[in-house]
């Protein structure tokens, strides 16, 4: 392991954090709530500190080791110093600050703030940037980072990546990077003016938005999006929740003018599919049990649908009402997640299309004991290798799921609940079912159960692998 | 597809189930309880159908696809016919007495009935036995009939069939079964002599042997073991469900002296460290909140770690009301399930050792991209082969499980009911948690909900791939 390296590279991120404190501190002084020496004084910090370990080291190899390193402990940094504000402020203690943090850099969503209300607009609107920010490192890393450390099933996704082949990335890492936020950013722009629209002050249009791009789902309000009633946001948000959860090298290729690449997209066309299907049942099942008209039913359906789906995690009515077969197809696409190079967490569309399409090779092999018979992504075969990482990959997650339910149901936790809070943090969506339902928050979860639920985000938000590789005792040697 | 074979076999093998009911019969005729009738019409009419079968087709060339046929409908036949005593001596419904059947030869131990102290000894003696004829059943599959199939990591025991070699293993199915299925009897008699000291009378003996060397469950009694109040018999249980959930090859080789075969084998090692760890856990736990010394309290733990690992299914306490970290244990290692080769159901702790052992490869290629790292199983390397076998069997199962919840869920059960009472039936376990825990039983499950979960019995005691094939289009076809 190059250490000096690594803080280098880290130092500079966390110098990039502390100078994007600027803006809140803009924010700050506009309202002017009384926060404004809370975030100068977090904002010093975390520029001295970024500096002073950039200064003294150097810029060395990045192996993948440093790699893996960097990119797991900048997620760590920037939860552990972005908590700062709350904490000078007077908000939260530093655990709920941490975790509130986590949850925002990983765009998860899950808050223990009971009160989101009382917070000053400088503090709802970090809360809210540090969505939009991780979704763009997100982004960063999907489509260019994690390719180039090998981590599993995301090798395919080179190709995807536009502009540079695949060879050339590496040296061109800023140049994917500029093309993707710009993406991200026109997308953001059209967002909030369309929510602007709707009849939003631009403050909250602008949070809504940073929630939405980032497949996050922090809100201004305590009431959340029913807050507003309006039907007209709720479709808007819809819409950008869908987006958010797409392959952003997709929306690139739209912009420049090429909009085949949505339907020429097997991942994509398969998550559009699982929206429409799951949508379809949940209209028929609202319809009968909850609501009078076929409209509303459609619009509450296909809202959850997007929201859970992209991991977003927003809620547009309190879907504990609905029947059970309704919440549990929920869960269900809960750990589908979004599609591979967008914001959304989970496991991912293409990880499920193509361990489906494994299982019927599975059966046609019992049929055909001697024939090979590929697998197909497009017009791509997609290597034994890259099936294998991705079913190591589900069983990890599982495992995963299974021991964190259990640690949660040891800090005394409900069944449900344990396991909910698990895969809301684990999958990076926010509310779940349970005691930590879209009404409920997390603010009841006792300290240890804090910190280890914002481990789950962190190792969801990385892909897992990414962060648990740490643990591994070769990692450090040699 | 040779239809003409698949009934041939099918024939033959329901005439000798309809011969089997010789024994009830015998039972029927010692107790004098009105039932003699009901089970001479079923013998007559299951040997009359297996004859007929037998006698119009011809034997032919049984290639996989035949045998796939062969095992699923055999199951399902024996389930059909061999529901028909309960009907007709009237103590159920069509559907209940199958489920009740199914439940009996998929070694699955889930009942009905509510009152299973007022049916005669004769059906009694049938319902346990049909347990012990599974068991026999599935250690003939496991250990010939799948490795031959090519069915998902079942490959790998070919080497574990004890006599002739891998490659001569087909003309001597014969003389393999006769071999295991000696280990069986000579376990079985020596239960029923144990059982027999502690106090049961010889009838209640044999049928709670019968339930644990196949680690099936039924029991003659409303309470279940508790009705006994007998440590003794408790711990003779434990040693025998521990005993059945093991691979039957082994037992084979100790009784011919060989006794570090035990220990020789990776699979058998890690069983026995799993139940070590999971009954510690459980000790500590049961001490503290549920018992006031710590005799009771391990033996209470071991009882309930060795019936939910081996799939048997008794409990000796209502586990219910142990603490939530300590159920959720219980859950885990329902999900294990007992060694392959052995009556035990579940997923198998093979295939969970070896998905341990690719999660650490998986590890260890992320810090060295370019090694070839091999998966060792003892001295033998594992091809990657099966480990994809196995994640693909894994995968498979949750996928089911998942489907089959929501499926259970719309049949009006709640969330944990619905999700606890297929993985009961799926990994063949019999009580759960929820509204189907160790004190309940399935009676009040719709009668679809009936149907559904006795086609995850099936499917489960298949290895799920040997039953869904059927539903392949490719199946049928040439």
């Amino acid at each position: 392991m190059d250490f000096k390296s690594v803080i280098h590279a880290l130092g500079a991120l966390l110098f990039s954090i502390g100078a994007s404190l600027l803006l809140p501190i803009l924010v700050s002084f506009i309202y002017d709530e009384g926060d404004l020496m809370a975030f100068t004084i977090s904002l010093c910090i975390i520029v001295t500190v970024g500096f002073l370990m950039w200064k003294f080291t150097k810029p060395g190899d990045i192996r993948s080791r440093e790699g893996f390193a960097i990119v797991t402990f900048g997620w760590i940094l920037l939860a552990g110093f972005g908590a700062l504000p709350f904490v000078f402020a007077g908000a939260t203690n530093y655990t709920d600050a941490f975790f509130e943090t986590m949850s925002g850099f990983t765009t998860t969503g899950a808050t223990i703030l009971t009160d989101v209300e009382s917070l000053s607009h400088g503090l709802l609107f970090w809360r809210s940037f540090t969505h939009w920010l991780g979704g763009m490192g997100i982004i960063l890393l999907s489509l260019a980072i994690l390719p180039m450390l090998g981590v599993g099933g995301m090798q395919l996704f080179k190709a995807e990546v536009p502009g540079p082949s695949v060879d050339k990335l590496k040296p061109r890492v800023q140049d994917t990077a500029k093309i993707l936020w710009a993406v991200y950013v026109i997308l953001t722009v059209a967002e909030t003016i369309l929510l602007k629209f709707g009849g939003m002050n631009f403050f909250d249009a602008i949070c809504h938005t940073f929630g939405t791009m980032a497949t996050g789902g922090f809100s201004t309000k305590n009431a959340g999006i029913p807050h507003f009633q309006s039907a007209y946001i709720e479709n808007v948000l819809t819409i950008f929740m869908i987006l958010a959860g797409t392959n952003f090298a997709l929306h690139y290729r739209a912009m420049k003018g090429n909009f085949s690449s949505y339907h020429k997209n097997p991942e994509f066309k398969f998550y559009v599919g699982i929206i429409a299907a799951v949508t379809f049942f949940l209209l028929l099942s609202t319809r009968l049990n909850n609501y009078d008209n076929y409209l509303t039913a459609f619009q509450k359906s296909i809202f959850q649908v997007a929201s859970l789906i992209t991991t977003t995690g927003f809620h547009s009515t309190d879907y504990e009402l609905w029947s059970v077969p309704a919440q549990l197809s929920l869960v269900l696409i809960m750990l589908i997640g979004g599609c591979a190079g967008s914001t959304g967490g989970g496991i991912k569309v293409v990880r499920i299309l193509l361990t489906l399409k494994n299982i019927f090779v599975q059966f046609k092999k019992l049929v055909h004991p001697h024939a090979v018979i590929p697998i197909r992504l497009g017009k791509t075969t997609v290597s034994q290798d890259t099936v294998s990482d991705i079913s190591a990959f589900l069983i990890i997650y599982f495992l995963l799921f299974a021991i964190a339910s259990l640690v949660m149901a040891m800090l005394g936790l409900d069944l449900v609940t344990a396991a909910s809070s698990v895969i809301s943090t684990l999958s990076n969506i926010g509310p779940g079912i349970g005691n930590i339902g879209p009404t409920e928050n997390f603010a009841f979860i006792p300290t240890a159960g804090k910190w280890f639920l914002s481990f789950l985000m962190l190792a969801g938000r990385l892909e897992i692998l990414t962060v648990l590789v740490i643990f591994n005792r070769h990692f450090w040697v040699k």
